[in-house]
């Protein structure tokens, strides 16, 4: 009788071409959560994952409506009560495109280049749900699943999952499981396989200054009335010292200190300062006193203007006195830091620092909380072995930057951490122009997933 | 027989449908000079321009070609040697329309509005334009010119007039004249005809800061790389201090220091604090410590943003670092200033100020140096009384914070003075959505100026 792994192992080798199809049909539905324009398209993704699971010859399939973007769930609880319940999330939206020029080929229309596959959403995170669905595939088309597993694909992340704020806890019994797999969290490079142990917690706003009732002439105006381009810039610039602390009233306090034994494992990983100036393509680095790199984007909390626009930005020169200036800043929070209280705080600063010759409106744009997850738990080991198996090293272990705060709802809702990881690289330009998957680091990821079901079932 | 000067008056009253008619078809043509995708529309503006002065009966009409934008010529010299000469300065080009959201009606669909005429040019200053040619044609059809009367109407006046800087003085001998009628200053108000003997100087520049090689995930990098959109902010945010003072070194070294004997004058202009408040609409005032607002829009220099742009600014989330941030900044400055000395201190101050975590570039967009003319010539007398006659007051004089780069250029090769003037009203937008031209003002402009060249030539 063969070894049910290496049939599963054999059967992706062999399907590795019509894996890829299935992503560049997947990348190729525009479904972007925070347009409300690509409506349409956000459906014709659910209904394409749903298909999928169904065809995978999942149960129970279902397209969750809710108060923003569908939910898709299905599951294969054949293995039975005895054997562990892993919850597989994902999500199938997607940044905004923007800009568009900046784009070598469209960004719907994926593009093959060397080993990359070009496309919004490739690696992020479409690449990511294929391989798992491509792993239970695998598995599932050549004996039966080892362990019980729940899909649950949301299409609301790029926004901050707002529905599933209400979906997990109203549907506890549907989603009780023992772990939860995400593999949106990437890794660092393709030789260096990754398990996210720490998230940032986000919390975004828009903040926009009025000053004149409309634009007005600068040179009839200009010098007497207070310009609200000027006013944010003098707000933003105010929002960080010259140490580079945010200045917001109270936002430390609730700061975790690192301590010296977490600092040192932190700096174990391969990320040193070359690795950033080279992965960004800045001049020179920049940040908090007092911490590496790597701490200041994975351990300690930060303040970023995302978008910033006033008067006029065309071409040439226009004499105008703007009525008008917005900005949108996100903090990226660390444990224990909670985002509304972040939110208090963005206000107490402006109701301290906004001058009375403008008004200002501050909006709640995304929340969610930072979290950290146990690095000795069964999945996290299960992993951890699995990826040994592919890429003969062990994973190193990250306190990553970005945010997903469906992290810490499933650890609030369900009780159960997560096992972040994903093969999606730091370089394949997630939010930005050009964005791609590496291929030959999506096959790996699909035989490390294998494993990862197959070792599950014995731990 | 019968008055000259009644008969010109008497035709103007009968005409001034057919010259609203002109007006509503000169506005049509969206000769927007900032922006070259306008191109054949300014061909259409110059030509529109030139079949009116030959339809005037004025001689010599021609469109010369320059680097930029063509300039439109027409002379009647019949008046002889003996007769004084004046140049009637004017612009087809308009200023862009954006944010074209928000106006009611099209802006190159004239629209009447009560006693309005709403369109992009209305004002600024195709009506002015239009008002020179009523007087000329009113004055023409009944009789004879009084005077000699050379016309040139440039496409450029919006974007700084650059190519009059070379066209005035290879074109000398055409232009020589006696002084410069430029209807471009516009009024206070409806009740307050006003002569403006200050105009501010400009320098137009477009900052451009450049950090990562691409737009990043601010989660991932957040905290490490010296945002751009920062950089912009604190640099501009900077640029003031906190008496509202601009910091660029050196900036004010030229600034003539204001008697007190010009104080008492600008004290004597109807534009008080409440009239700033009223016609901007902004909460409160602001400025330079220490000044009256008249006086720091007109008689001190000035530092405004008049646009800013980074990364993400459409609707909801996108947690982008951006790679670049982009500031049109203008100074308005005052005599004895130079434009190119001004950019000088900018470059300087950028020198000490830009960190060497981000590249910068800056682009020199407009130039033009700042004016004072002779308030007792024959020809702003002359105006003096035109005015007296039509509104039954004597005109005020101003200092106006507005640029006219051609009043500079004509004084420097020319040798004359502009009496500046002109029938838009301070609160007719200019520059802003919904631009309008107040009618009967538009119609005693007319008149004003049919009495201005027949007061001439008997100076």
């Amino acid at each position: 009788m063969t070894d049910p792994r290496a049939s599963a192992i054999q059967y992706a080798n062999d399907h590795s071409k019509d894996f890829l199809d299935a992503l560049q049909e997947f990348v190729r539905i525009p479904s972007i959560s925070a347009d409300a324009s690509y409506k349409g398209d956000i459906a014709r993704a659910a209904d394409w994952v749903a298909a999928r699971l169904r065809a995978l010859g999942m149960r129970n399939v279902n397209i969750y409506p809710t108060g923003g973007h569908p939910v898709v769930y299905g599951e294969d609880l054949e293995a039975g009560g005895k054997a562990p319940t892993i919850l597989v999330y994902g999500h199938y939206d997607v940044q905004p495109p923007d800009p568009l020029e900046k784009w070598e080929s469209p960004p719907f229309d994926p593009t093959l280049r060397g080993e990359n596959l070009h496309a919004r959403g490739a690696s992020d995170m479409k690449g990511q749900v294929i391989a798992a669905l491509a792993a239970l595939e695998s598995i599932m088309c050549t004996g039966s699943l080892p362990i019980n597993v729940k899909v649950l694909i949301e299409g609301e992340e790029e926004v901050g999952s707002p529905s599933l704020e209400q979906f997990i806890p109203e549907h506890n019994d549907l989603l009780t499981c023992d772990a939860v797999l995400n593999p949106d969290a990437g890794m660092i490079a393709a030789d260096i396989p990754s398990i996210t142990y720490g998230l940032r917690g986000l919390a975004y706003f828009e903040l926009r200054i009025f000053g004149p009732g409309q634009d007005l002439h600068s040179g009839t105006f200009g010098g007497a009335i207070h310009n609200p381009a000027q006013v944010l810039c003098e707000l933003v610039a105010a929002m960080h010292d010259d140490a580079g602390r945010v200045t917001l009233p109270g936002f430390y306090d609730r700061v975790r200190p690192l301590d010296a034994e977490e600092r040192g494992e932190l700096a174990r990983m391969p990320t040193d300062e070359d690795f950033f100036l080279r992965a960004s393509g800045a001049p020179a680095l920049w940040g908090e006193a007092g911490y590496t790199a790597a701490e200041r984007v994975g351990a300690r909390p930060t303040l970023e203007v995302n978008g910033l626009v006033s008067g006029y930005t065309g071409m040439g020169a226009k004499t105008v006195l703007p009525a008008y200036a917005m900005a949108k800043i996100s903090t990226r929070l660390v444990p224990d830091q909670q985002s509304n209280e972040v939110r208090e705080q963005l206000r107490r600063f402006l109701e301290a620092h906004v001058p009375k010759t403008v008004r200002w409106e501050l909006d709640d744009l995304l929340g969610g909380a930072a979290s950290i997850s146990d690095r000795h738990s069964p999945a996290v080991q299960s992993l951890v072995e699995a990826m040994e198996a592919v890429w003969g090293k062990r994973p190193v272990f990250v306190r990553e930057g970005g945010s997903v705060p469906v992290v810490a709802q499933f650890q609030r809702h369900l009780g159960v951490d997560s096992v972040n990881t994903g093969f999606g690289l730091l370089d394949d330009g997630a939010h930005s122009p050009n964005e791609k998957l590496h291929l030959p680091t999506f096959y790996r990821g699909i035989q490390a997933l294998i494993h990862f079901f197959f070792n599950l079932s014995v731990k």
